[in-house]
């Protein structure tokens, strides 16, 4: 169980650390620079982000921002490597598709087209792609869009586990829409689009190496639908989302909280976790905080819009579990805290390690 | 060496074949539905795009084409799983851009955006990333465009050979832009925008699996600098541009032959070929005509401006080797004829199984 801090202890601790910029000083890749918390974000910021230096990318979103003409357009792409390709609730293919969507739908965008780029390994069952390829049309259609283009590459055996897949999608943002982490305020509430740490602990459960049966699916879903009812409940007062997917909601809850300089505090007792999830995860001494979601959001809203917002997503297909989770305050700048059930406080912090490779 | 046949020989063959939609009864994937020819249509045309079913898919060219409000959009996407990760010429981040730019290109697609999904193996020596990375940043800035999103997963030891790279392109096609095979013409004729074969053919000997040494580079640039000399030169006389990648220019022939259910008549002895291509190819029994390139493409233009088209491909730089290489008539009906230096004809077809493996 994690220690408990008084806020001012958690305020003071490793200050320097947060506001440097991230120095990427490792010499070769390991599995934790793909596990979406610190190393990955050292790999990002430190190495791949100064090379390619655009302001665009170097706003870090979910998606890029493009203004074509007066059109508001977002792009984002996505490489899927999880393992095993079917798992409680999904697949690699309605993987990513949702995620790719997903990420359109956080900058506020609706999805117009994808892309995707098969990565097969020689030997694959055919009925293995067709199934995956399938899964691909059936979240596409779901999310009413497209795959209009795409490739496929063939590697040798043992390679490739079957196959990877990369989407990218590319979406239309509603003119006057901007959400982003410099639109948080505070005061602003802050709410979750349902319960978290389901995709994370159904894909470990699904790899069989640990001794433990839970009935855990993947929550694998699109969220344009759910964005776009918000959009429409909360107009202007929608400042920010960001969906929870590898680092789950506590890495997503720290990146927003560096990206504004505002601390974020977390009511931990409101957080909406199935019993089963819980239950693996302390069997497995895993934080659902910290575990991938692929069918939820994390949102920033308006407090005078706050309950109009939970209101409208528990009226929706795939938002019947949203809850207010927290708000925005001064204190501690660009930092998460959560309060505990017994008033202690503790530090919520990125993700370190890699405790859930190949999640997504 | 090819058999020679009459025309009316080559005409009377494999009739049926060609005309019918590509049949996939394969069970397992094997390394030739990668190659880009005839396995690899059968996969993408017999059974993705008919579960992924959508107009725009189905239009199968280099990219896909959006029209958002009046905008004309092209989206394209590549993987690239090239062995080895650099050869003499480039390496797989400039192919990675390159590639993606010039799938736009082809399209008359100015490129706007590019993103990139990394997928990288445990292990890899972030030098080997570093540059890499560097690659795709000034190969972006040849080509005038950014990088503006990506994502990048790590996969255990063993697999993805390093790296592999998706890049997908957003480009935006100039009003009045409409190039394809649709657009061509009888009598249209044929050019290549230089020397043929040079990237397949570097990339097998730099395997050194091979008991041959040659100063043979890849031919990897981009071609939206070429493209758009030749949209401002040709006009409305531009009708049909694809580069000339997996399964090489007689691949890219027959595609068009057999989407305008016209022929293509190519004069073998002025396809432009570097000697020690020929000599390589010769050696190792390729036909420079199947072998991949990453900076060369196929132009079909009406006769009026065949002239002027070549002229200026070669005043810029990456084009000095253009030529005239072909004409296209009613006969043979979706077919290539080869017209050889003794006045013999051979039928080119598209490639039959897997010479050149991972070669993009």
């Amino acid at each position: 169980m994690p220690k408990s801090f008084t806020e001012d202890q958690v305020i003071d601790r490793i200050e320097d650390m947060r506001r440097r910029r991230p120095r990427f000083e490792d010499v070769h890749i390991t599995m934790s620079h793909g596990a979406g918390g610190k190393a990955s974000r050292q790999l990002v910021e430190g190495l791949i982000v100064p090379l390619l230096t655009n302001p665009t990318l170097e706003a870090l979103g979910d998606a890029a921002v493009l203004d074509v003409d007066g059109l508001g357009l977002a792009i984002t792409t996505d490489a899927f490597v999880v393992s095993p390709l079917r798992f409680p609730g999904g697949s690699i293919g309605e993987l990513a598709v949702n995620g790719t969507v997903n990420d359109l739908a956080v900058m506020g965008a609706r999805p117009l087209a994808l892309s995707a780029a098969l990565i097969l390994e020689e030997g694959l069952d055919v009925e293995v792609l067709r199934a995956e390829v399938q899964a691909m049309a059936d979240a596409a259609a779901r999310a009413g869009v497209a795959i209009v283009t795409g490739d496929t590459k063939v590697v040798e055996r043992g390679k490739a586990d079957g196959m990877y897949v990369a989407t990218t999608g590319v979406g239309r943002i509603a003119p006057g829409v901007r959400l982003g982490p410099d639109r948080v305020r505070v005061g602003d509430r802050v709410l979750v689009s349902g319960t978290i740490g389901d995709h994370g602990v159904a894909i470990m459960l699904a790899r069989g190496q640990l001794d433990l049966e839970a009935d855990v699916r993947s929550d694998t879903r699109e969220l344009w639908s759910l964005v776009s009812g918000l959009l429409a409940a909360c107009g202007d007062g929608l400042h920010c989302l960001r969906d929870a997917t590898r680092g789950g909601v506590a890495t997503v809850l720290n990146e927003i909280a560096m990206a504004s300089q505002l601390g974020v505090v977390v009511a931990e007792d409101r957080l909406p976790v199935r019993p089963s999830v819980a239950g693996a995860g302390e069997i497995l001494g895993i934080d659902p905080l910290y575990v991938a979601n692929e069918g939820k959001f994390v949102a920033f809203v308006a407090p005078e819009v706050a309950e109009q917002a939970v209101a409208t997503l528990r009226a929706l297909p795939g938002g019947e579990d949203a809850a207010l989770i927290g708000e925005v305050r001064v204190e501690p700048p660009a930092r998460v805290l959560g309060r505990t059930t017994f008033g202690g406080h503790r530090m919520i912090d990125v993700l370190v390690g890699d405790p859930l490779p190949r999640i997504c």
